[in-house]
């Protein structure tokens, strides 16, 4: 997969080099290139001006964002807006992104952008109902659970598909040595070495878990029947 | 406020200098603290060990976290632990975690964490339908879009008051010079000077996108007179 990110903060993305992200690099798996679009802007570098029809806040221009775009060497890319009224991410769109061969992400700015910037793009993402100071964080964000999907990329193949959301549950609860700490016991099922157990108090933890939190969640999940029997059990006790 | 973050990776973290964050460090308004709890590890900063009961993956041990945590000088914190199960983050939410003086996060790892750290916590947040390596990236963008809010931390006092959800609308088009780009002109409206009907088209265009894109952020909206009868005015031109 090849990545291009246009920013104006370059720097900031030094994180994702210890992330997973690093790790696809070195593996040849993964190309990501910063574009940082001030460079090429016309007149003094020039990156912002004021709202047509008045109005607080400075608005990027689309000049240096369209000719950073016309120099890329891309073909048919993905092209990413970041902004809080685009589609909501999430793993499903995760999962569709880490199919492509060519990402580009425009990183916008809190107070806004010019409008047209939008004929480059084919996706207008949110990472949720919040506000950032920039695109930057939630680029990187994506491209964290976009990258870890890319096959080879995670040591074990199949260490994603135990995730939440990947199996369309909440996880179960987990605990490490030491069996007490502080006082708090990991639970006896788990120390007993019997499997049979353990995987179904695990399946039972998981589907209370979700029916408390995310009940959204088991609108569209694919039971198993002995699932769908544990579920009917846990609804049973409340009753 | 001040905020502390338990992360094996304090290094991810530069990110934020960039950012708002960075501003409201230089104004006094904000202390942030890195701990890398791996310093408080016993036995040869040992973090992470493998799950009772059997399964694929590291979990996160108690001991290094309960220690680090011990050792900060915090009176009575919301701590935070990022997690995909955990009440989805939101500007309600940044906006609440905003009047906070003490914050702390607890920066998991996807492969997971032993339950026992949770009796730290008073509030599990997750970013979104999505799994990410690790917990900093959330961490920082959830500090991004809290801090932001601090009285004072933006330039301007106002100047967030105008973001999309803090209306409760998504926000209108804006457009900057020229007024023609590569064949692509300004709304009129915009160009006219008529403050009145540049009002009037932008609230429009703000009831129109939302009832696209978000027709839920128009259930709990407080109209007005005039944003009614505008909505109602849309919503004919389909019939």
């Amino acid at each position: 997969m090849k990545i291009d990110i246009l920013t104006l903060f370059p720097d900031m993305f030094a994180p994702l080099e210890h992330s997973i992200v690093g790790k696809a690099q070195e593996k040849g798996l993964l190309e990501i290139n910063y574009h940082n679009f001030r460079e090429n802007a016309e007149k003094a570098r020039h990156v912002d001006d004021e709202p047509y029809g008045g109005g607080q806040g400075m608005l990027l221009r689309a000049q240096p964002i369209f000719d950073t775009f016309d120099k890329l060497q891309v073909t048919k890319p993905r092209v990413i807006l970041l902004d809080p009224a685009g589609r909501t991410f999430d793993q499903a769109y995760a999962e569709e992104l880490a199919q492509e061969e060519e990402l580009v992400f425009i990183c916008g700015h809190y107070e806004g952008y010019d409008e047209r910037i939008k004929t480059l793009v084919t996706d207008e993402i949110s990472l949720g109902d919040f506000v950032l100071t920039g695109g930057e964080l939630a680029a990187m964000t994506i491209v964290d659970a976009t990258v870890r999907l890319i096959p080879e990329v995670l040591g074990k193949e199949a260490s994603h598909k135990d995730d939440s959301f990947s199996s369309g549950l909440l996880e179960f609860p987990q605990y490490t040595r030491p069996a007490e700490f502080r006082g708090m016991k990991v639970p006896d099922v788990l120390l007993s070495g019997h499997h049979v157990n353990i995987r179904r108090w695990r399946m039972e933890q998981s589907l209370r878990k979700t029916l408390e939190r995310r009940p959204d969640l088991l609108e569209n999940y694919d039971f198993t029947d002995e699932e769908r029997q544990i579920l009917e059990e846990i609804k049973a006790e409340g009753k």
